[in-house]
C-alpha cells in the first residue's frame, strides 16, 4: 500500500515537524510502500500533482532539516470542497489519483477547513464504497480548533510573539519621555495568540498593560481612557491588540476605521488595526506612540519555536498514520491535557466533523471585567505550550532550511 | 579614581555588552574604585542623575543577563551638545557632575552623534586644565561610523534580518499563485543592513532578487521593470528595500510618495517606503503582494544576536576603559580587520573627530550596475560578523532579561 501527505492553510513552525512524524511512521510500517506528497493541499490531490517523499528526503539529516524549517515544504491551498452530491467532479478526480498510485491512506495537516475536507472526502469514499481512509492532523497558529487542548504551530508562536513584545518592552523604554507601543497580533477571530502575551508576567514583566481580543467588544473611547490611566502609572506604555478586535459596537470608531485612508492612488486602503490605533493615541493624547505589526513573523520565526510544538507537532502526524492503519478514517487527531503540573498530553481521536468549520474562541472567564487584560489564570494554561528551544542546525551563522527541489520552487 | 558610563542613540542588541565590557574592566583595576551609570545618556552627566552600577549589577550572572539583554540598560537620549565657546553651561555642569563624584574617566557608548559629544567634551575639559578623560565607543546597527571595519551592534541586526528574510522566503513561496513580498529594513542614510541580506547566497538561497540601497537613485519606473522581469524567472520574489531609498531623481515617484494618504483625521500620513512599493505592485502589476516591515525587532531582538558582535561589543568596551587609563581622551575606538580568512580584528583608536558627524556609506563597487543587487563580492565583509549563537538564559521558555533597578522604570 501507498500513503499521500498534504498540507493546508496558513504556514506554521511546526507543519513540517507533522509532514516528518508521518513520513518518519510510514518508514517504521512493512506494509507501506511509497509515501507521496501532494503539491499545494488537495488541489495537487485533485490535478494528481504528487511527489514521491523518499526521493526528497533521502537523509536523517534531512529530516530534522524538514523538522525545523518553517512554512509547508509540499506547499498549499485555501481550496475548500464542494457537496459531493452537487457537484462529485473534484471528488472523482481525487479519487482516480488515489487509484491511480495505489493509495490508501490520505493524511490532512491543517486547520478548520483543512477538517471539512477530511469529512468531505472520506464521507465521498465511504459513499462509493472504498476503504481508502482519511485522517486529519491540526495545526494552526490561532489555536482555534475545538475539541483539541491546543494545536501544533500554535507554541511556537506564541513564544516568538511573547519573545519579541519583551524585546520591544526594552527598545520601547530607553527614553525619558513618555510613550505607547501598540503590538498588532494575528488572530482574526479569536485572541489566543494576543492573550499569550500574559505569560511574560511569569518573568516578571509588567508589560503588556493592556491586551485587546476579538472575543469581546472594543471600544476606541474606553481604548484612549485605558491608556491615558496605565500612562499615568508607567513610563513606557504596551499594548498588544489582536489584529479581530470588533469594533461593532463603536459606531464612531468604526465608521473612522473602515473609512480608511486614502492612497496615493486615490483607494480606499484600510490598514491594520494597530496603525489605526496609533493614529488615534497620537491625535487624542499626543504623545509618543509606535506601532509594530508583526506580520507573517509570528507563523514563519522557527528559529526560536518551541520544542514542545515541534515534538508534539511530530507525534501527532505519527499518530495520525497510526490511526489510519488501524482502519480509521474521518477523524482528527487531538491532545488532551491529562495534567497541568506536570504537563502531560496524550493523542487522541474524534471525528472530524467535530472540528471542521467550527472556532474554539478564548475563555470569556480569562479576560478582564473591563476586557482589557487577560487574567493570571491563563497562564498555566499557556506556560507549557513554549517550553524548550530546537537545536537549530546552523551554516554561516545562519539557520539551514530544508531546501525543496527545484521543480517546486 | 571613579568612573562614568552612558549610552546613547537607537538601541541595538551590543550595547549592554560594551556597557559590561567597561564594567568588568573597572572592577579588574585596582585603582578605579566607583563605577556610575549616567541615566539617558549626557543627561544623566548635566542633571547629575548617576546610579552605581556596583549595587546593581551584583553577580556574575547579572553581568551574563546584561550581555543578552537588547536596548540601552541606562537609558538614551538624543541630545548634542552646543558650541562650548558661545554656549558654556551644559558643560559646565557636566563638569560639576564629574568632579563633585570624583569622577577621572568617563566613556561614551553611540554612534555618530555621540562621537560628536566626545569631541566637544574632550575639547572643553582640555580647555579648562581639566584632566578628565573622555572616550568614545561605537555602537549602531547601521554600521555608518567611518575609520571601523563594523561596529558593534550591527552583526546582530544583520543575523536577525538575514534570519528572518529567510523565513519569510519559506512563507511567501507556499501558495501555487506567484507573488511579490517586499521587506523594509532599516538605515535611512546607508543601505548596509539591507546590503546584508546578500549573505542569505551563501546558503544556497537565490532571494532577496532585487536589494535597493540609499546610496544610488531610486526609480519607481525601473523598480516596476525589475519586479516583472524577476516574475518571469520566480514564482515567489522577494524585495528587500531600505527605508532611506532616495526617489530624489524620480519627480513622479517622490510626489506620489510624498503626498502620501490622507488619514482618518483628515492629516497628510507618510506611510514607509515598503508600503508605497506594496501598492505600486498593486496598481502596476496586479499580483499578490505583501509588505513587511521589520521595525524595532531589527535593532532588539537579542535572541538571534550574534556571538561574534556581543563578544567583540564586550572587548572594545574593555578596551575603552584601558586606553582612558593610559592617558588617552577625545578618541574613539575601533575594529580594524586584518584578516577575512580567518576572520581577525584588532582594536585600535583614533580621534574621535574623525568619526563624528561622519556616515560611511555602503560602497559603490558592491552594488550591481543596474542598482537593483548587491554582488557577491560583499559577501565575504558581511559574513563573520554575523558568525556564532549567544548561549540565551531561558526561564519559563522566555528568555531572561536584566531587569533595571525600580526607580528607573
Amino acid at each position: 500500500m501507498n500513503i499521500a501527505i498534504a498540507q493546508s492553510g496558513g504556514p506554521t513552525c511546526a507543519i513540517n515537524a507533522s509532514l516528518v512524524g508521518v513520513f518518519k511512521q510510514g518508514l517504521l510500517t512493512e506494509e507501506i510502500d511509497a509515501i507521496f506528497g501532494s503539491i499545494n493541499g488537495i488541489e495537487g490531490m485533485i490535478g494528481d500533482e504528487l511527489i514521491n517523499l523518499k526521493s526528497i528526503i533521502r537523509t536523517n539529516e534531512d529530516m530534522e532539516l524538514l523538522r525545523q524549517t518553517p512554512s509547508t515544504m509540499l506547499g498549499s491551498c485555501r481550496y475548500k470542497l464542494p457537496d459531493f452530491k452537487t457537484d462529485p467532479e473534484p471528488f472523482e478526480r481525487i479519487y482516480e489519483t488515489l487509484q491511480a498510485h495505489r493509495i490508501g491512506i490520505f493524511i490532512y495537516i491543517g486547520g478548520n477547513d483543512s477538517m471539512d475536507t477530511v469529512v468531505k472526502l472520506s464521507g465521498y469514499l465511504a459513499s462509493v464504497g472504498s476503504d481508502i481512509r482519511v485522517i486529519g492532523v491540526p495545526k494552526t497558529i490561532d489555536n482555534d480548533l475545538p475539541i483539541t487542548d491546543h494545536t501544533p504551530g500554535f507554541g511556537s508562536a506564541a513564544k516568538y510573539v511573547a519573545t519579541t513584545a519583551q524585546e520591544i518592552i526594552r527598545d520601547s523604554s530607553v527614553y525619558s519621555i513618555p510613550s505607547v507601543t501598540i503590538i498588532e497580533i494575528m488572530g482574526r477571530h479569536s485572541g489566543w495568540l494576543t492573550a499569550s502575551t500574559c505569560i511574560l508576567r511569569a518573568n516578571g514583566e509588567e508589560a503588556p498593560h493592556l491586551i485587546y481580543l476579538p472575543e469581546v467588544d472594543f471600544s476606541t473611547e474606553r481604548f484612549i481612557e485605558d491608556v491615558r490611566r496605565e500612562m499615568a502609572k508607567h513610563k513606557a506604555v504596551l499594548v498588544a491588540v489582536s489584529e479581530g478586535v470588533s469594533l461593532a459596537a463603536d459606531a464612531e470608531g468604526v465608521e473612522a476605521f473602515q473609512s480608511g485612508a486614502t492612497d496615493v492612488f486615490g483607494h480606499k486602503y484600510l490598514s491594520g488595526i494597530g496603525k489605526y490605533l496609533e493614529r488615534l493615541v497620537a491625535e487624542k493624547i499626543g504623545c509618543k506612540v509606535r506601532s509594530i505589526e508583526l506580520n507573517v513573523m509570528q507563523r514563519c520565526s522557527s528559529h526560536i519555536s518551541s520544542k514542545t510544538d515541534i515534538d508534539e507537532a511530530e507525534t501527532i502526524g505519527q499518530a495520525g498514520l497510526r490511526a489510519a492503519l488501524e482502519g480509521n478514517t474521518g477523524k482528527m487527531m487531538y491532545f488532551r491535557r491529562v495534567s497541568e503540573v506536570p504537563y502531560a498530553v496524550t493523542i487522541e481521536m474524534t471525528d472530524a466533523k467535530n472540528a471542521a468549520n467550527i472556532e474554539k474562541k478564548f475563555p470569556r472567564e480569562w479576560i478582564s471585567s473591563e476586557h482589557n487584560q487577560v487574567t493570571d489564570a491563563a497562564i498555566p494554561y499557556f506556560l507549557p505550550l513554549v517550553q524548550g528551544e530546537v537545536n537549530i542546525c546552523m551554516k554561516n551563522g545562519l539557520p539551514m532550511h530544508f531546501q525543496r527541489p527545484l521543480q517546486m520552487r
